[in-house]
């Protein structure tokens, strides 16, 4: 690889409606740009929850006010999700939301077939400064705590249920803590097109602030440790035309762990020519669970490097039969277990509704025991006895996310284990 | 507290067959000791696995040869589990083995009422060397992948199923990391009464080494972080005179979280007059999950203060309903769910069966959640709104162990979140 880096490329791909595909992934998207091996991508990605206080997270940014640009006679990016373009099953609109993340992308990578393993180097990672002059230069971002979060059924003050949208300031425009500024209950929202929607069913709503009321001086004293990370980095599945960019999955996705930040590495199995890599669902902050349904959504700009790793190439590796996505950090690998590895192929023609139905932390817990094992069986050539042992007496398992449908289990491994003989 | 603690006494409670009770916790049990509120306690614990290795874990320890003293004339602890004395449900020895955890205690607390709470700080956690002059001055203890693992009926090398043990010793009789020594699959033993166990079915049956393979050689450079705590610290339960030592529940007991170390402060809701506070199940590492079914299972002994909190003096603090052992370390507040929260309770005559059946992380996921928006809402304050936003964004949510039939999630709360306006 060294030799590819010294010749390396680096291209900046901006978010505009032209770059981005919204709520979905798919294995026919049009590159947006082309890499080689071991060059460098800065790339934008925007928070679908923009909307929730444009003044703050979308005026006077163009590439943002672009990308959102919605009126009843023009929609920039009409497809909103891999539901149909007519909307015929809710009305939500096009694409019904079946899918909500705005994913810049994709990416094509030279010489990428399926079977390789594409590396993501994450070399750095910044927020998006505002660009409307009543707050320029600070940074902001919008928890939901909505209909698809695991809290929603089980509210115990009035009204129940309701959904609550909480805007989030940046300490220092990325500095260490994040402070929130209000909070409001979503009311009904109608859109330029004139659908109303009582939940936030559809992303890209824009949110009418005379229709809601704004509590300022919430969450008093208390802060919020930054941890800026993408919620999405996905390589396009190969199982079919349009996937919903909710559920994670083998390609990863959604994954939602807020360890894929700057300085970690992710690895993902290719699964189509070219691997097509995008990047979306920008968080300033999550915490491990994801409980309410988002994170601190807020709009950031990374810089990557992509490298390729030939299937004939993996044997014996951390890599050999990488069928999920696979992240490390200076100090630990961390698998990443789903209530189903691969939804799309276990449910057929059903997955992307299915999946929702089946949500379930002990199927995730089977899998990220699954696959960890086989890491430390394969990469660490240790004996299935040996594994489960230090599974047991070493391996860290944390709840990642149960707000995607396909729930996660993380396993983490300390590297710090196999420092050899050194005491 | 501050004149209790001036005043304060510092017992001694050595293990001994008259100091220890094995599988159970009871709210008959005669104390052991009695102390008041502020008093020091140094308690002697012994893991229940050390027959797995005699040699490096029992012999030449008086107080250690004594528990588990059993010929086929005398069986120095006779009860182990809460079940029948009679053996009369499986035939696998007195109490049944429903229950496994060597406690030593249980230690009365003057003033102790239910409704109040019993905060106790542990103060130092130190291994119990070997006093057998092969090993001397060392510390060893076992990992058994057994049975009641989450992997026993999920392996994919043969022989399927089978139980394996393995040995670890402790660097520096306590160092910061232990390593392998060497492993073995259990083999059908023989106790002194005739019973055979073909499986790990009953604690403290001697294994007969001439009747196992060791393993040496095993783990070869890989070290193992050390983390000393307690798997069970306990106040006795109201429910059932014989309570099971396995499941955890609103009195602690088998919590099995490896944070429950040394600086640690637990706290507990009082149930029976003098609280009858009791320590076992020792470990010197586990990792989040205890996938196996155990973690190093380590004779540990440790020093705690023991203070009261009474019961009309908790509103408004992190104490107030308490239903659950709530941890405290010097950074965080961390909340343990259950996936049920007070299982005697909630299944009744049936509990002690019934629990292990319906092990669920996704119940254990929401308990969490409850009990830490409770904590939120009423210490810190907080709005059912801005409770549920912070633990999305701030909390981390953590898989305590999947091998204690009640398995358990616990939820992280940073003290830092709380440190006001200082950015």
């Amino acid at each position: 690889m060294a030799d590819a880096a010294s010749h390396a490329n680096h291209i900046v791909v901006p978010a505009t409606p032209a770059t981005v595909h919204w709520g979905y992934f798919s294995r026919s998207l049009k590159p947006v740009a082309a890499v080689a091996s071991g060059d460098f991508v800065t790339i934008e990605t925007l928070t679908h929850h923009a909307c929730d206080d444009h003044a703050r997270m979308i005026a006077g940014d163009p590439g943002a006010e672009s990308v959102f640009h919605w009126t009843k006679d023009a929609k920039n990016v009409d497809r909103r999700g891999a539901g149909p373009l007519d909307a015929s099953i809710h009305g939500r609109g096009a694409g019904e939301g079946f899918g909500v993340h705005i994913c810049t992308g994709p990416v094509y990578v030279h010489g990428a077939e399926p079977g390789d393993v594409l590396e993501v180097r994450i070399l750095d990672v910044q927020p998006r400064a505002c660009r409307n002059p009543a707050f320029a230069g600070r940074a902001f971002g919008s928890n939901a705590a909505a209909w698809w979060g695991f809290h929603y059924n089980d509210l115990i003050t009035e009204p129940k249920p309701r959904e609550v949208v909480t805007i989030y300031e940046l300490d220092d425009n990325g500095g260490h803590w994040a402070r929130a500024v209000y909070n409001y209950r979503w009311v009904p929202q109608t859109d330029p097109f004139g659908v109303v929607h009582r939940t936030i069913d559809y992303p890209g709503v824009p949110v009418d602030h005379a229709l809601v009321e704004e509590n300022h001086g919430i969450l008093k004293g208390v802060r919020i440790p930054v941890r800026p990370h993408f919620g999405v980095i996905a390589v396009a599945p190969r199982e079919a035309e349009f996937v919903d960019s909710v559920p994670p999955g083998y390609f990863g996705g959604n994954v939602d762990n807020w360890r894929i930040g700057k300085g970690a590495v992710m690895y993902y199995p290719v699964a189509v020519p070219g691997a097509l890599f995008s990047v979306g669902d920008p968080h300033a902050s999550q915490g491990d669970g994801e409980l309410c349904g988002t994170a601190i959504e807020c709009s950031l700009s990374g810089t990557f490097q992509l490298l390729l790793h030939k299937r004939d190439r993996l044997a014996g590796t951390m890599l050999a039969d990488l069928d999920y996505p696979l992240l490390e950090t200076g100090d630990e690998w961390v698998v990443h277990g789903f209530s189903f590895a691969n939804y799309l192929a276990e449910f057929g023609d059903q997955a992307q509704r299915e999946i929702f139905a089946k949500s379930s932390l002990d199927r995730a817990m089977r899998d990220a025991f699954r696959k960890m094992r086989h890491l430390l069986m394969t990469a660490k050539r240790l004996t299935e006895d040996e594994a489960i042992s230090l599974m047991s007496v070493a391996v860290d398992f944390g709840v990642t996310q149960v707000a995607d449908g396909n729930w996660g289990i993380h396993a983490i491994l300390k590297k710090a284990l196999f420092s050899g003989e050194a005491g």
